[in-house]
């Protein structure tokens, strides 16, 4: 299953340079002054290079949100206990949660996926592909064996092809996991070499203590399983999460089928950096639709030289940035689209210097 | 005129503490850790006390758009001939410019007023309200008469309190007029006592030379003309502009009747700068949409105390900024209002330190 995993990954492919040029050669024509519309004239081309369309256009979209428990979560490095993972998947499928209410707003359909709650869940709209109830807790070894990660990044590549037969032009991410930002923090830590302190938050809203008490764990866990820093899934499985495969998986298997992703906040970050660990092409499939409060997203952003198009101050995860972003994708599309040339409007350019 | 102008601004009062309060405290419940939506969570309760609603809803939204032109435009401190005024109003008329196609993106209407375009225009959805054919080069003399400038800022009042009729729970503000970046400039200089050089960008494009014209222009009017910063419709008759007192005028109208305001870039920044000079109870009822490139905006922004809720390098006016910002505001209310709490969710609180 490695391989195959490892196979999708590397068959991501360069943007279709010729659809950006056609895109670049139309913003140059659109009746404004040229590059006045920053940065949704760079969302319009990317996304010509993306889906090798000159006029890309997003018909469906979907955010998938992974839920996953932690066994780390037992070392108090969050404010609210593990149960809340559940309540929280019954909230999304009951449709009160922010993401639910933004994905409305958006138009997005939300995709709930059980990747490993420890709890037994059952619903109708619920995507049941558990993998184990809970990862171990990796301040006492492995979070998950080899296995058991590889077979959660392969069901974010079925979670996305199942989606993909069903149409979609453009995939979010989400997360829910009591303690995962322990385990993106210490991802994080590892990939981009970084103190631990340096990459680690309060995540829900611990205090300084449990703050300090959050870091010291990750640094005696990063030590205890010594994960290699030049092999991101052995990375992922020693100190990562369930969900956060889980979304490897959803990024890989969207970049090779040429759909954007919009990625959220710190969990999906630590994610989307996993799997540009694996094929840096896959960076150019992304936007990041925020960066979150916590400081280690912040420092992922800058390795992968993706910008965040919101800066709202968001640290609830769940994909809630990444979704509220599509709308100004979705604007940066229509005007690529739907505004008039120079030459149609009659409008004057710019005059000869 | 003077006077009533003045006592509508003047008319203007804080926001409603107790809805605030009541807003506040529905946050409290959403099913999220406390804080967690970030400035979504701000804009709901700003939008409370404006609107004076614990539950504040937005259901018709409109961008006004004022078109003039300016006779400092005839000192080649543009990239574009004046004549791109005319042709850009017809464009917005035809539902062709960026701004049309953000509007639709967004769900809101477009009020286009003709305030003072150098040509004649007829159209059965064009606002006629010129009050003259362009503003005097203030190269020369004062830009407007006090007659003039009064008038305009009326203009502005009436055409909100037209939509206020039809019924509009958000306005956003735009612009068109070429040489108007100029007039900004000027503007900001004087009420933010700043040097020139420190408040004068680009526009809509213009070369290091061009800029260096642009600046000595903006100096020199100011010493010949000697706007007194102490009085901002001063300021606005003689180094502004018809759409800039146009857009002060439907400022101080939504703020008077607890409309919100979603200012865009820097023309109508400095529109807000002039409204909050007459009386700063009316930054409340404002958002900045976004932060433009045009360096003066961000000195202005930091004034008023806003924080921009996009930075997205825009630099096209129209209201292109606000428009997009309005997608943020609405998500914040849906959020505030359709999450579940929880109480009704049955979603555990945060543990006790």
């Amino acid at each position: 299953m490695r391989q195959k995993i490892l196979d999708r990954a590397l068959s991501v492919t360069p943007l279709d340079t010729a659809a950006m040029e056609q895109a670049r050669s139309r913003q140059q024509q659109l009746t404004k002054p040229a590059g006045s519309l920053g940065r949704l004239e760079d969302i319009a081309i990317q996304m010509a290079g993306i889906s090798g369309q000159p006029l890309p256009d997003i018909k469906h979209k979907a955010v998938i949100v992974m839920a996953a428990d932690h066994g780390v979560a037992r070392e108090g490095v969050s404010a609210y206990p593990a149960e809340v993972t559940p309540q929280m998947v019954h909230n999304f499928l009951r449709g009160g949660a922010a993401i639910n209410v933004l994905a409305r707003a958006a138009g997005a359909r939300v995709i709930v996926v059980d990747i490993g709650v420890a709890a037994e869940l059952a619903h109708p709209d619920l995507i049941s592909r558990k993998v184990t109830p809970g990862t171990a807790s990796f301040s006492l070894g492995p979070a998950m064996t080899e296995a058991q990660m590889l077979e959660a990044v392969q069901v974010g590549i079925d979670v996305f092809d199942e989606q993909l037969k069903q149409g979609v032009d453009l995939v979010a991410t989400g997360d829910m996991g009591i303690g995962n930002t322990t385990a993106s923090s210490a991802i994080t830590s590892v990939l981009l070499q970084e103190p631990v302190a340096r990459v680690t938050g309060r995540g829900t809203g611990i205090n300084d203590e449990q703050l300090a008490h959050k870091i010291q764990v990750i640094e005696k866990a990063i030590a205890r399983n010594a994960p290699d820093p030049g092999d991101p899934l052995d990375v992922l499985m020693k100190v990562g999460g369930l969900e956060i495969a889980g979304l490897v998986g959803v990024i890989i298997a969207a970049a090779s089928r040429r759909v954007p992703v919009v990625i959220d906040g710190f969990i999906s970050g630590a994610a989307a950096l996993v799997a540009c660990e694996l094929n840096p092409q896959i960076g150019a499939y992304l936007f990041a639709g925020h960066v979150s409060v916590e400081q280690g997203h912040r420092l992922i952003l800058a390795k992968l030289g993706l910008s965040p198009l919101l800066d709202l101050q968001l640290r609830l995860g769940e994909g809630t940035g990444a979704v509220l972003a599509t709308s100004i994708i979705e604007a940066a599309l229509r005007a690529h689209r739907e505004m008039a040339t120079f030459a149609e409007a009659g409008v004057s350019t710019k005059e000869e210097e």
